[in-house]
């Protein structure tokens, strides 16, 4: 047996997510069945991260053990070429340590979230960002995200359907960058809660809106109620960007 | 009667080029039938310039005479509305003399085209760049482009099809950027020759794959013989950037 890194890249649209699922396609069966045509095997694949429906990957990482003997170059591009058509693409594969697991040994996650802040309806990027037609104040945006930065109960931000033991999260890092009408939030913490970059970044969007200010952000925070929730973001414009181990 | 002038995005996926054709879909007709919803109009669209098929805009210019009264932002928006589901979205929309042309006004054309250079197949933008498995160097590349910049016979460098009196053309611009394994070629003219932008990347691959040297484009340019043409470059990668009045 071989445990075999993956760093896999996918457009989330037409998947019900990462985790496998009975009613659609989801990004773990594309690669599973990927592989069980390459080897014969049912192999299960572990991700760093289970994303929802309609999100995306840029460098997600992942690992699945191998029985048969198979090169890593050999076993990405047997790989890249059974995912076809899907929109999913394996960027690297290596060999690591029977011990290594791509979610209980990552110690950081990234993600970034963007947004196209623009009346014009997207062609290239429907469903690929969100479009927010309301002009939005990064600078303010920015201020209020500072405030959930570092270590904060974020039952706030944080599904109904959030399986983590604590909400008690560390946030590390939520930055509000500005580029022409294109804006994006980058969001790194070891882990995250479910639903909570969306969570954060709908809230984020009412303050750059000017619908709150930044004292409402703080009243969210410290409210720990998901019922103070402004506004949840679709998942659009949610990228997993890195994992670091 | 109005003149419009019209900057129009459109992903050129699903069209067989900007102009009208009887075989199939194209953004001339989408736009022509979108203002007729609107109008009862069949208002001709004029652009400052008819992209082949697949071939994709982030800014083109356009205009159409109307005879209905209607404010620039309301057409806009109505527009934007009735082009559904088509990949096509009118950015701006403004008001111009009757003698203001969107193709014999236009004095600078602007193209980019991108590369992504990576044996992984693309997931995001399949379609959207043109993906090379080979690494380039970009450095050799941007070299052999400047040999094209300035007044030459770009016989070589025209597509059979091309119904340009002259082969005669000025290249103000040919600059090749890599950011990571992406690259983008800018250039722009007053006017450029069917297939000429394609052409030109095509035979800087080749440069940047050490398959040709910069002797060789040099050799290719005063050849001023289609025969001479290395690889034409497939549309996926083409954006027609921005005209100039």
């Amino acid at each position: 047996m071989t445990r075999f890194a993956f760093t896999v890249e996918f457009d989330g649209r037409p998947f019900m997510g990462w985790q496998r699922q009975s009613h659609g396609p989801s990004v773990q069966q594309a690669l599973e069945d990927a592989i069980h045509a390459i080897t014969g095997e049912r192999a299960v694949i572990h991700a760093a991260g289970r994303t929802d429906a309609g999100v995306h990957g840029l460098a997600m990482r992942a690992h699945a053990d191998i029985d048969k003997p198979i090169a890593p170059f050999r076993l990405m591009e047997a790989m890249n070429a059974r995912l076809r058509p899907n929109p999913v693409a394996i960027l690297a594969c290596e060999v690591v340590p029977d011990d290594w697991h791509a979610r209980f040994s990552c110690v950081r996650r990234a993600y970034v979230y963007r947004i196209a802040n623009r009346r014009a309806p997207l062609t290239f990027e429907d469903g690929l960002c969100w479009r927010v037609i309301q002009p939005l104040d990064a600078d303010a945006m920015q201020e209020a995200a500072q405030l959930l930065v570092g270590r904060h109960d974020f039952t706030t931000f944080r599904s109904a359907h959030c399986q983590a033991e604590s909400p008690l999260k560390s946030l590390d890092r939520l930055d509000v960058e500005r580029t022409g009408d294109r804006i994006a939030i980058h969001a790194e913490a070891r882990s995250f809660l479910h639903h909570q970059v969306r969570s954060m970044v709908g809230c984020l969007a009412l303050v750059g809106m000017g619908r709150w200010s930044v004292d409402d952000m703080r009243a969210a925070r410290d409210a720990k109620d998901r019922a103070a929730l402004g506004l949840n973001a679709p998942p659009d414009g949610l990228y997993f960007v890195r994992a670091a181990y």
